[in-house]
């Protein structure tokens, strides 16, 4: 069980917020999972910029200065930690979706401990395609935003399971993610990944991954990939700030190993620069 | 302004809930907008029925039994009023998506005063197609779960050009609602509406205008509905258990005049039963 060592609303260190947000209502908000090293936000211009682009399609007026010096505040002191920031449209100000454009955005920031680093999954985790499709919408694909049923539903698919990670397909059945990772297949010397401008998450561990690997030279492309694709993979891995890369060492049926691309990237990953 | 006059969260009079709750996180859970006459839940019968369906879809355990006598309870000495019920699974008890199975569900009520009548929209409304789709999910579709960020978008879209409603089609371009309603089209002597079996809401008033168009020997058709087919519709009109009947007398660029099936099923909107 893993609950937050401190929560803070706009600022002030209560812990609930009013019925009355829109956040609950609609999950009319966007939010943010950063990882803390040695006091310091990682990656936080990445983190930044995705939030700047949630808070643009949402036509949120969050500030995003304060909400960034509340977040490294929270960091200061903490060798490491996860830090959540919810950003919501703050108070219906009348019923129904409508947004009336004198709503005030709401701050909400959670501080939970590090979990303990799980190594088995650094040398490979077990992966099952389920069944939840993701919705397409190039409204809100690849921003990080408050609706996430689709991910809840694909969760509790694999709850009985014991898999790691379940591997998730939009309703025109391309591979998108996973229900909490971005996913990377090897291609001979070619390294691919999904699109997520239809749906998924952009996420800032595929981000860097992406930008690495073109630093290293390794040949790299962002497409479509059919359900079909995987079984040519020679490599599977998943990324997310919090795990790093996870090779996938099964995959429903298919036994893989972690491979030479992948521990490449993962040795990479550690002394990476912001 | 409409604000609640009341609002309770677990039978409590409070207007706060925590910030750990899965609702706020993930838009988890499911809501009912129930309209009430003379102390009495309108069609309370067939928005329990959809309510069950949503929890039975997230495997949300919540005690209806108990929602629907607070509801009950705060409608009963209102003349008219409107009724929001949200359920969400309640506090997150470990970070990320997965559902530990030990979540308990949290039940907010808000009473709104019935808002001032529209008597010009009963005579015709102006609707404009929105560019904002709706994604596609067998498992969400039907249901009125807390994921609603399309509706907001949707809604965003029509502020400035001050519609009355918004029509929405799918990510695979079907005309499937309004933003707040549901639509049907008559087509020479049949009426037909929008199948929501893989996006959109199976509202209550759209059950209730298939079951009374069955009784009064109109045909009427559930199905697939492609937008070029709006341009043949001799009457089209919009519902829900607030609004009731919308015509529609203005769609896009095409005028429409509130046609004779449209006034015959308003007429027997008043006074249906449950």
């Amino acid at each position: 069980m893993s609950v937050p060592d401190q929560v803070r609303v706009d600022g002030v260190d209560v812990a609930h917020l009013p019925v009355s947000d829109r956040g609950l209502h609609y999950g009319d908000g966007v939010f943010e999972t950063i990882t803390v090293r040695d006091g310091l936000l990682r990656f936080a211009a990445l983190h930044r910029l995705r939030l700047e682009e949630g808070c643009r399609r949402l036509a949120l007026r969050l500030d995003i200065e304060a909400a960034f010096a509340e977040l490294q505040a929270l960091a200061r002191d903490q060798h490491r930690c996860i830090l959540k920031l919810i950003a919501t449209r703050g108070d219906a100000l009348a019923r129904g979706y409508a947004v009336t454009g004198a709503e005030s955005p709401r701050r909400v920031t959670l501080r939970y401990p590090w979990p303990l680093d799980n190594a088995a999954a650094l040398e490979g985790v077990r992966v099952v395609s389920v069944r939840t499709r993701l919705g397409e919408s190039t409204q809100l694909a690849g921003i990080k935003h408050l609706n996430r049923l689709e991910q809840v539903l694909a969760r509790i698919e694999i709850a009985a399971s014991g898999e790691d990670e379940g591997l998730m397909t939009s309703s025109s059945r391309r591979v998108i993610s996973g229900t909490m990772s971005n996913v990377f297949l090897v291609h001979q010397a070619e390294i691919v990944t999904p699109r997520v401008d239809r749906c998924g998450i952009s996420g800032v561990m595929r981000a860097v991954v992406i930008r690495e690997a073109n630093r290293a030279g390794l040949r790299l492309r962002e497409t479509d990939i059919e359900p079909a694709e995987l079984a040519r993979a020679t490599e599977v891995f998943l990324t997310n700030v919090r795990i790093g890369i996870w090779p996938v060492r099964q995959l429903d049926s298919r036994r893989l190993q972690p491979g030479p691309v992948t521990r490449r990237l993962q040795g990479m990953m550690d002394n990476v620069d912001e």
